[in-house]
């Protein structure tokens, strides 16, 4: 390839990212090499200091470089209601929006018979033992709304059941800036059904 | 954001490599946060490791981690002529063919009124010196097709007039799989002056 095997074996690295291919990868590396002081440093170096200290909360599993989280660990956040979600990308995107002022649970995933994942595989137990714990009054479940999402919050659901805290679950409806036109049908019957007064 | 400073901070360069935006950084940092092991820290190690011992050929200017690059150090790469490229990506895309044999000579971009860049900014005098230094009998121009490239390949001509060297340049004509609906006017009146026995 007229380049040394070093830089090689980055671009190969660099196509196992999301986003990136080996075409956007070659491109990603060659503007490295060309910014290795400004960018190609600091990046490597950002990136082995996070690979080294990043890890998972022991209490919610979100993932930052402290046992604890920085939203487990900040006094602000409301106590007595935590979001259930299916992954840390949801939780980023729950934050981005500011609406929610209390804090998360991180399943790490979604049960799944087709891939044996059971709810030990994922924190349910620790969901269910922070209920207790913490006092909680509401779970909000935050899962997608797949099947395999559907299925583990009817299955939370169940084992929290008879707990005394109440769980709740994101409104289905139709999108913000949504065009009926453009909706897929179940959407438009889920928003009929839950519709309210205007 | 619910995340910490550092993966923030990581997030921030990852969305100045080229491909990628805000959003598809933090979807790349999210995966890599994921696996830590597995990629991110031989992606750190890897973006190190070139980041430090990158360097370019002291010959033709290709990028590579020794002081003469894997193409200039070759003994079976044909001697003789030399393919004059405006960057390294263009000298990664000329290698991916396999169609040229020879060495290259990457100038590091064009000839610019505007942007104030001179032959002296480019590695034009160090060309010139190859050609009788290296006694080349081709200099093959395969500079881009847009004006401050072909304004670049008009003043090399130039310059290596009376050197005794040939200067060639690719041809120009429409691409394979073109089809001539979806071709510009310029592509196709050139090609048709450059028309050929069938």
């Amino acid at each position: 390839m007229g380049h040394a095997r070093d830089i090689e074996d980055l671009i190969d690295l660099m196509a196992r990212l999301p986003g990136l291919g080996p075409r956007s990868a070659r491109r990603a590396v060659l503007m490295l090499l060309k910014k290795r002081g400004p960018l190609m440093a600091p990046l490597a170096q950002a990136m082995a200091h996070v690979a080294l200290t990043a890890k998972d909360c022991t209490r919610c599993g979100n993932i930052g470089t402290t046992d604890i989280c920085p939203i487990c660990a900040d006094d602000r956040r409301a106590t007595g209601e935590i979001c259930v979600v299916e992954d840390v990308a949801d939780l980023w995107a729950m934050e981005r929006t500011g609406a929610f002022k209390g804090r998360y649970h991180v399943l790490g995933g979604t049960l799944s018979a087709l891939d044996a994942v059971g709810p030990e595989d994922l924190r349910i137990p620790r969901l269910v033992a922070r209920v207790a714990e913490e006092g909680l009054r509401e779970v909000i479940l935050a899962l997608n709304l797949t099947v395999d999402g559907q299925t583990t919050a009817h299955y939370i659901a169940d084992v929290l059941e008879g707990s005394g805290v109440q769980v709740t679950s994101l409104a289905q409806g139709v999108p913000v800036g949504g065009e009926l036109d453009y909706l897929d049908d179940g959407t438009i019957g889920a928003a009929l059904r839950a519709r309210k007064r205007f």
